[in-house]
């Protein structure tokens, strides 16, 4: 199969912009669909060594929601993988429906390796190729939408990008003897390779190979597949095609939208206490869109070598987001994680308890989630909803959220004294800038899913909500684990805020770190 | 502390028997209590080495429902683990709210051995210790209750049993160097111990020391303790007195208890399709009481060191218990795990699926639940699910249903081609039987609970469930995977008939053990 591929093939710059404009505006209705109808999505990535695969995976990582998404990374069989029937590993991992699961190397990855390397006698090649299949079909029948992306270059090309980075200082630790040995043996991997794909491109679970040698031509490839094929998928499970369409940012001029909320019942002027840290909020910081985009590109990428710098030293960051509705949580995290390689954080969404987490104690959730050293968690709301929407709403006690104060400020202690760096943002805007916002997304056809009645209930409750903030940074800024208030009531600066405080945080632990 | 222990107690075999006998009424009724509360229940053995930790904790594990426990096995930190804040280990495995959850060996383990191996400094001791008080502390606030058994020997009896195991063939593989290394240091270990076990002795999570080095003493010391402490924190949660009582199995002469219904809608005699592998069981299969015995305890030495042979040369083992409401899966799972070692085995009861459980293939609740090799999974209902009570009940499509069968024979084969052995039971009685058995359920002031509408319900469509049982045993029943019915309609008989089937399938796999 691999000869019908033109590794020669380009993308100019034009097309290539154009073109991901349109994928920026057609994957978020894409995404938002398969979660409302429950589409489970699983993405593999496999290729060869230096093809650009982790490139290609970032570039459609960052263009989906990550509160919705899981990057999963394969590495060669563990010692404790091998206690159990092979697949296990990958079946723990396959998505829940609405959800997109994205594996960087997978089961092929396992396969061709001991295939190439002799270690699988053709019995049980056959046999695995046969469990794959198996395997893959299941999925597909039970609704998942199944892609398999292969990045192919050549020999040649290989080889030049090797020694590209062998040459390269800052890019030396790329390239290991392996990797040398495997290269030499392109040809005979190639042909393991060539069957393995050829055996398992299904109806069902077809490949999608990627000329991967112009970085344009390869992510375009990628993501216009992805989107096409989801499309096709949609449509195929009952979506209408004009559901399809993208929606504009804002309805067609003279249009006005019905509100979800006709009234707002916050008071106002609200008469709040002087007393709390929230009082002292600077509303008027901000920052002009040219100094936004110079001290944010710089930040991303110190960011980006930091997390280099956190995974070979082992370094482990937890990051806490917390603010009020619409004070743009999810816009920071964004633009935290926008240059990061996905591989090295994961976003963690929380929304109400449900299943075994009811039945658990309340920090059981994050206990489970904490990240492993030399990687980044990120949690969008977190452990303080104890403190904040389960105290106003009455979910738990009031012995409970008292005590949790305490429980929370020895839960971070543990988790510093291991070693991890946490920081702690709350997200601050005024009740009018998040009436200006609420009012915003009603009118605005893309966004208007994200605005319901529920959050004009939370916002009715703003002086409640306002005191538990209060009593939350006062109880629980500790030395190991403060918290960073983020004026937020200009995007730019929050954003820009966040990122730089992650910077200063991590290189007070580790000193500045090198470009990479 | 342990100068207060008088380690020459001892219990004579009369008062034992006695004790055990009361014990066997209690639990149950305790147990049912704690499950319908929803108590999280948290037992940590820890102790000297050879101590008879294993036995006691078997003891226990033996006399409460596999299907509300869990036992875990805590090893020195494996490499993985150590990527975490290292109490995230036990916070994983905290019991639900109704569940008990043993810990074999636990943080107290861990910390003794790296602070009498001279691994851990005096600050990290003392932040160890603190941390656990934290961790304690929100569990039993969260409502857990919490037992934590040490079991104590000298280092004269220490050394005895240590003789007495190397002295002995079959004994051997129990005792390695580095428990000779530990004994020679018993003095040592002694301090520390005796300073971790006084520093966490705390009011709302205390030691209970247990004079371990007779045998009978230890043993009820330990179930003593946990009844009564248990029937304290259940009324202390609210559960009155009398409900502690321990039911009888029958009503007081002259009294008839309500039936739970009033009619069997099932007509009879029923005509059912001749053509089934169910119409030909044998129902006057018995067994007498003293045969049963005698076979019973026959097979249970074997499948004991069965067990052990599994374990030491990584042998899997998948046991699945299919069969109609009270054909007696639960009792003869128990006989089946009597004599094992509570650490080899764990019990799987699968219910109806619940959360991330209900978002993800119906597969995957299983496949994440396989025994490692080395042990056995015993799952009480199974993915067999798919093809009886989803089919039945319309919870999932008929393409669904027809497609399993292939779908459970391929997940079968990749679970036997790892190497696993797997054994399916269907346990099959009449429903003349299981009328006369639901009715005395309904006169059993003990088993009454255990019999609810649904089951009636259910009864109603045994023409529905024996066709679908009837395609199951013969879409399912393969060469690598094959179904034993069990004649069920005598207890005695089923239950000998599922123990000696596990011994001459495990077996045929490694050939007859030796007795350990």
């Amino acid at each position: 199969m691999f000869e019908t591929l033109d590794l020669s093939l380009k993308l100019d710059k034009q097309t290539y912009r154009a073109e991901l404009e349109r994928l920026d505006r057609e994957l978020p209705t894409l995404q938002r669909l398969v979660y409302e109808r429950g589409v489970p999505v699983l993405v593999v990535f496999e290729g060869w060594y230096a093809s650009g695969r982790g490139d290609a995976m970032a570039r459609l990582v960052h263009r989906v929601d990550p509160r919705g998404t899981r990057v999963h990374v394969t590495h060669a069989s563990r010692e404790d993988e091998l206690l159990w029937p092979w697949l296990r590993r990958f079946w723990k991992r396959i998505p829940a429906r609405g959800e997109i699961s994205i594996f960087d190397r997978s089961w092929y990855y396992l396969l061709w390796n001991l295939r190439a390397d002799g270690e699988l006698d053709a019995a049980r090649w056959e046999r695995h190729l046969a469990e794959v299949d198996d395997f893959e079909r299941q999925l597909v029948d039970d609704g998942v939408v199944l892609f398999k992306f292969w990045m192919h270059i050549s020999k040649k090309e290989q080889k030049r990008r090797l020694k590209d980075w062998a040459d390269d200082e800052t890019q030396r630790w790329r390239v290991s003897d392996e990797d040398w040995k495997r290269h030499k043996h392109y040809d005979t991997r190639l042909r393991v390779a060539e069957e393995m794909i050829e055996r398992t491109h299904t109806h069902r679970a077809p490949w999608t190979l990627v000329e991967a040698e112009d970085a344009r031509h390869r992510r375009i490839r990628v993501l216009r597949s992805f989107a096409d094929e989801l499309r096709r998928a949609l449509i195929a499970r009952g979506v209408a095609p004009d559901e399809l369409e993208p929606l504009p940012e804002e309805p067609p001029p003279g249009v006005v939208l019905p509100p979800v909320s006709e009234q707002d019942t916050l008071p106002q002027p609200l008469d709040l206490p002087a007393d709390s840290l929230l009082a002292r909020v600077d509303r008027t910081l901000r920052l002009e869109p040219d100094e936004y985009r110079e001290r944010l590109r710089a930040a991303q990428k110190r960011l980006r070598a930091l997390e280099f710098e956190c995974y070979s030293r082992r370094q482990a960051l937890v990051a806490v987001f917390e603010g009020w509705d619409a004070a743009g949580k999810g816009g920071a995290i964004k633009r935290l994680t926008a240059k990061l390689d996905p591989r090295g954080y994961q976003v963690i969404p929380i929304a109400a308890p449900e299943g075994p987490e009811k039945t658990h104690h309340y920090l059981w959730r994050f206990w489970t989630r904490l990240p492993k050293d030399g990687h980044w968690g990120i949690f969008d709301r977190s452990w303080y909803g104890r403190v904040l929407v389960e105290r106003i709403e009455g979910f738990c006690t009031e012995d409970e959220w008292r005590r949790a104060y305490q429980e929370i400020n020895e839960f971070e202690r543990v988790i510093t004294s291991h070693g991890a760096v946490i920081v702690k943002f709350w997200l601050d805007i005024s009740p009018e800038e998040q009436l200006r916002r609420f009012r915003r997304r009603e009118q605005s056809p893309i966004r208007r899913h994200k605005i319901t009645e529920e959050d004009w209930r939370n916002r009715a409750r703003w002086p409640q909500y306002y005191a538990a903030v209060s009593d939350m940074l006062r109880q629980t800024s500790t030395a190991h684990a403060p918290w960073t208030i983020v004026e937020a009531e200009d995007k730019r600066w929050a954003r820009v805020k966040v990122c730089e405080h992650v910077v200063r945080a991590l290189e007070a632990r580790l000193g500045a770190p090198v470009a990479r």
